[in-house]
């Protein structure tokens, strides 16, 4: 043991006072510290600090702020927060130090959503559970690109191929699942925790085992801020392009090269499709449109409130009543919805608005309200619903 | 646009006032900010903080210590550091504010090194070409679990296929390629732009498609931090069973998975191996053991000088003059070797008493030696020139 503290001290000296710090001089200092009891021990050491205050997706938000706690210093060096009991769940907390936003320094597991580095943690067992990467045959992860000539450009896209998906010749169905605004290709994988989501119900037998197909719904983008060729560009909501009707008419690139390069389930039988807050404003408009394609709907806190906006001509989002109509003929096995009854006034009326028309048809849709809002908590949880249902 | 930034202002009511921070209130801040002339200059919005350093991978190192530059403040609230011209590079940086380590809050592009999370950008064209995602055919990258009935786990791997791999019917060679102490399967994709270097040497012309396949050399683990059903443990140089011939027992097992999974050519014309650091060692040690199995060996920065640990009783580590004899007598291509001359006296002179180990048997290498140290920009420019080399 020896050599190897030798070995790694000097190898350090390569790597930076800080490095060190982390290593050497905090440890010891455990954030997050999971109780037994459900509650989280949150450290850091800040000797010089004047305030720390920390933010998490478990407390209640105030009107437009999320919720802020204030960290206590403990002693001349150590600032610490300790949170209620928490139910199970994945949770997100930031810090921030003297005023400036950070992550906690002694803790490695950040996630980026949109521009935001979050710690990540995950608490208790039951539905939490699904979100561990648990010992149970995994499935594979793979980043690809494909050619999308309707959007002029070579893409990148991630591809969850369930456990022996690779050493079988059966056709696999196929789950279409998109994500919001701000996100990307990644988002599914990173706050979606859908591998593991999937890993764990195939496991128990819960799910079918499916191929699950996580595109880049940002036509504007080759890929995920950092993964395509306009370098580091910083992640924003503000991208050109997003809900104008173009994604959804590239969709046939995607399908085609899902059909071409995957053995496949053919026909509607072993197609859903899926997507959260604009992914499901996108996932609406693409089962209408693409009529007779998918015997799974899953629309999950659908942004179909919101009016498409650019200037793409795209009759993408034109004659919805027909196209309803149309797909209500074609026939389909599940159409479901789900939104939080904390979500935003435009979401629920839209969600309430599109259960109207079709209502008005008698097209048939199953609809699940659940505590909580515009949240991966939900988002996860719907995930892990519908996949339950499909195939 | 009116309705975008309603509808993503409401958004946000969900998402924090972290998020809104970053997005609204600090747009305009730029940073990292690359100037034309290879200047950089970082910003950091804190009104309240009373210190903020910067620590660069560009900054010369004093002793133990990296360099750490002081930045300043601007106005109220602005702070700003600009770095001297930087060569074409990818480089890391992070923050102390008021003695707390942190990344760029402005900045969403991090990447983590063994415990530590830096931010991360490129500068300038030439080698530091290679290290960006450019407009060329990219190959995939793929996770996926083996199973090491050596180690008695299911454990993950990386696996890059080039461009077209999927759509042939071709045989493809193979890199099996090692990550140093600390360090994962995801290691030479994140610090080691793997997957950029080899997209654009091969766009280029440059190199020869290949599958290149990253291990996880700690047996310990089933998977990088995170990744594995240890949950979010927070990662650590101090592994047990780094360096006590398990791994290099196990590669069996990781050849096994390829040569089933993947269409490789067969025999040692096919397979090269390459290793940084601990990597390196891993790799000079499987070379050794598995006796005419490569045509192509690489080691970049190898931590030959430091002796086996642990309590495995292997054989890996006996008897290596007379493996060393059998290998060289088996043949082989091109044994490349590449060290740089400010690396740690340990290292550098276990790479010349491996040297004159090959000398004394007359056993052919080629020995490059560069400038700089123990670090990432070697073992990338390292990878982008033995990639050159093969098949």
């Amino acid at each position: 043991m020896k050599k190897l503290r030798l070995f790694t001290f000097l190898l350090l000296g390569t790597m930076g006072l800080s490095a060190q710090q982390d290593i050497f001089m905090a440890r010891g200092l455990t954030s997050p510290e999971i109780h037994d009891d459900g509650t989280v021990t949150f450290k850091v050491k800040a000797p010089n600090a004047s305030e720390i205050t920390i933010s998490g997706s478990w407390m209640p938000a105030t009107g437009l702020a999320s919720g802020v706690e204030i960290m206590k210093k403990e002693n001349d060096s150590i600032w610490s927060y300790t949170s209620n009991r928490l139910k199970p769940e994945m949770y997100r907390y930031s810090l921030t130090i003297d005023g400036v936003g950070s992550i906690d320094p002694n803790y490695a597991h950040a996630i980026r959503d949109v521009a935001n580095l979050s710690n990540i943690f995950i608490v208790g067992d039951g539905q939490a559970n699904l979100y561990r990467v648990n010992q149970v045959p995994h499935g594979s992860i793979t980043y690809r690109w494909y050619d999308s000539p309707t959007v002029g450009k070579t893409r990148r896209i991630a591809i969850y191929t369930p456990n022996g998906y690779e050493n079988s010749d059966n056709n696999y169905p196929v789950l279409y699942l998109h994500h919001g605004i701000g996100g990307d290709e990644e988002a599914w994988l990173g706050s979606g925790r859908a591998a593991q989501i999937m890993d764990n119900l195939i496991a128990e037998g819960k799910a079918k085992p499916m191929i699950v197909v996580m595109p880049n719904g940002n036509v504007f983008q080759e890929a995920s801020p950092g993964n395509g060729s306009s370098g580091f560009v910083q992640p924003t909501f503000m991208l050109p392009n997003t809900m104008d009707g173009k994604f959804e008419e590239s969709f046939k690139d995607i399908k085609k090269f899902v059909e071409e390069n995957y053995r496949t389930v053919e026909g509607k039988e072993g197609r859903a499709i899926a997507g959260l807050s604009m992914g499901g404003f996108h996932t609406a408009n693409i089962a209408l449109n693409y009529p007779d394609t998918f015997d799974y709907i899953g629309l999950f806190s659908s942004a179909l409130g919101v009016r498409p906006m650019g200037d793409n001509n795209s009759t993408i989002y034109e004659d919805k009543d027909s196209k309803l109509k149309l797909q209500k003929e074609n026939g389909y096995k599940l159409y479901w919805m789900a939104i939080g009854n904390a979500d935003m006034e435009m979401i629920l009326k839209g969600n309430a608005d599109f259960r109207k028309k079709m209502d008005d048809i008698g097209m048939l849709y199953e609809y699940k309200e659940t505590d909580g809002g515009h949240t991966w908590d939900n988002w996860r949880k719907y995930l892990s619903i519908f996949v339950q249902r499909l195939f």
